[in-house]
């Protein structure tokens, strides 16, 4: 499998000021492809450690690709450095030029005079036109290697890859390899669980490439292996140790399958939120057709909210405060009746920092579920700082929504 | 000013599976310190890689930031990795350990085996206790180098960096370099007509680091100096440009900004969604202390939910359509008779991908805002998918709600 480093140039990336989103795109482009990704650096606008970065990349890589440094201001030096390196001069490319004269024309601006640079490349390089912006891009192949440079405005970058720089890659590296993938998202577990369920049996005596990536509310499991029967055994055994745990093969969300449960089963939705504000909601309103099953909700803050809307009595909200159980279970129940739906949920907490007590700690929720036969409720006590709080009680609600649907 | 490297390890990073926010978040936070990132670099979770990495930021820095790999899995090698290349063993650190069973236990769960492997530290570096999650932390004093080694749960990473990372590395490197930093936040404006605002003037004649970073819902400007009084001359002449919609020049979120002012000028909130689906009221009630001025909303998803909540006639939403002016301005209105506030936000759309028609497109959205006085609507066409449509809709409504605080 063809080796492959990704370079991000820009002083932005080090100083935090910007986020590499476009590591990120090359990673997976190139991933799916068949190259294996075995390094990505950044580094700042200077002529050496360009010229260093590369060095290393080509101790290392088949296929480089480099971005950033290519615009028209005098900070951006990824063109010089890489003539410097490879001991070159730049030359001057007329078909990005007059792209480029083209764009100003249409905005009605001059062409300003910095702009001409961002024609030039190397001469012992290619040109890649970019049609998507100002910069030209450029490919050198040297030592049976090849290094691409583009720019690294993302929306330019992810169209010259497609349009140019993917056949290019695969034309010269045919060797890549092909793998079956298998992707699990498993919900109501954490981690470490996943793993004990697993057990030592699952990876013994055979061969195949596993990852395992944590996210808000869901563990997922990636597998990729070049045997495809195993793929198959595989997803048959996760099956069946994670059961109702394991909502998808695919790509979908969590609100998305939890979705199409309730469309299939002809139910319907409804969401009484205290401490989360509309956090349940939002989620389940995510995937497009939520309309379907999703009737609303309220975002009960005030206890007065609660008592109007809810139907619940200020007495009971008066003796056990809004944070409580029962509370919980009658702003399932409001919602419900309000609503008509099959399903009501209710969640009221102590999302914090301020506002717990010795009883009532941040971090304390009460999720309900109701349905027309009985209501039930979780008591959670969540660590962690606001935020958190409130993802969590979403999550183990939307959880609870997804036990409820399942069933018989 | 003390060099310094970044060293993200994970697969996950080089299949494009996950973004890098932590290179982001340890370059801000070092660049703010004082130090200079100069080489970000992710590898995978292979223990030669780690071991050469680690060995190259050592021929440059004298600072490396590591984070990842310390999970509970067998794929998670950082540990394993630095024993080898310091040719070291691992230790048992049993206060994490006494963390991880007490947080175990608030969940009401087993501690699972494999876990104990993350209370283990290399037996020549010094332990940083993880309060945040499980995996222990630590560092290694190497040749008068400093190499610490950090979880790569982002909220774990940011909650030790503060606490003990931070003081840690300000004690080992006194002879970091000082900027004056400016941030100015602004709303309701995009990135070039802020350029165009700002004019060449701006930039004539002076010397300082400037950034520019559209984020969805605003523009937020970055600046350094070595210049004290330059940068208060900066941040005087950003205030005179961009007026009411620059909303800070401190940290704070938009919708933290607008809570200040509600509660300062004793004024309530409630909304009521229809596409944005519980969006809006999550974003108010982001800030802790947002029940001081919001009081609830509903999620009027269904068409029965705006008649029963917000008093709609049917017979209006039949004629007009759900999506329509007058829709929006009777949920504003009802939302806040409902719930007896200073103002009340009423949102209704088509979100998309389905549900379009020629005359009512997907990304048609109407925001309307009703106080005591009168009620106004704003018209939307919003381009883009759904999740834009939506959060373009919501920071729309946020930056009317700030409008009308805003308003003397």
């Amino acid at each position: 499998m063809p080796h492959c480093d990704i370079i991000t140039i820009g002083s932005e990336l080090l100083s935090g000021f910007t986020l590499n989103t476009n590591a990120q795109y090359l990673a997976k482009q190139l991933t799916d492809l068949g190259f294996c990704v075995i390094r990505q650096a950044s580094c700042h606008d200077q002529i050496e450690e360009i010229g260093r970065v590369i060095d290393e990349a080509l101790g290392r890589s088949d296929l480089i690709i480099l971005t950033g440094g290519l615009g028209p201001t005098p900070d951006d030096v990824t063109r010089q450095a890489i003539a410097k390196r490879f001991r070159c001069d730049l030359m001057f490319n007329s078909e990005q030029y007059r792209h480029i004269v083209r764009l100003y024309r249409k905005i009605k601006q001059r062409v300003p005079s910095l702009t001409k640079r961002e024609a030039l490349f190397p001469d012992i390089g290619t040109p890649l036109l970019n049609h998507y912006g100002i910069a030209l891009g450029f490919y050198i192949e040297y030592n049976r290697k090849l290094i691409v440079v583009l720019p690294g405005v993302p929306r330019e970058l992810h169209g010259m890859f497609k349009t140019s720089v993917r056949n290019l890659i695969l034309k010269k590296f045919k060797k890549r390899e092909s793998f079956f993938k298998l992707q699990a998202k498993i919900v109501g577990v954490s981690e470490p669980v996943v793993m004990t369920k697993l057990g030592k049996q699952f990876f013994k005596s055979r061969v195949f490439d596993f990852g395992i990536y944590p996210v808000p509310g869901e563990v997922i499991i990636r597998i990729k292996t070049k045997n495809r029967v195993l793929r198959e055994r595989l997803k048959r055994e996760l099956k069946a140790i994670f059961k109702e745990n394991l909502y998808t093969f695919g790509d979908e969300d969590f609100s998305e399958a939890i979705m199409k449960l309730f469309v299939k089963k002809k139910k319907t939705l409804a969401v009484a939120e205290s401490c989360t504000g509309g956090w349940l909601a939002k989620r389940v309103t995510d995937p497009s057709g939520a309309s379907r099953y999703f009737l609303g909700g309220v975002c009960a803050y005030a206890n007065q909210i609660k008592i109007n809307f809810l139907d619940i009595p200020a007495l009971i909200i008066e003796k056990h405060g809004a944070v409580s159980s029962i509370v919980a279970k009658l702003m399932a129940k409001g919602i419900r009746e309000e609503c008509g739906s099959s399903l009501g949920v209710g969640i009221t907490g102590i999302a914090g920092p301020t506002g717990g007590t010795p009883k009532k700690p941040v971090g304390l929720v009460y999720v309900a579920f109701s349905d027309v036969k009985r209501t039930k409720v979780v008591r959670l006590q969540i660590p962690g700082e606001r935020d958190r709080v409130r993802e969590w009680s979403v999550n183990k609600a939307l959880f609870g929504i997804w036990t409820w649907i399942k069933k018989p």
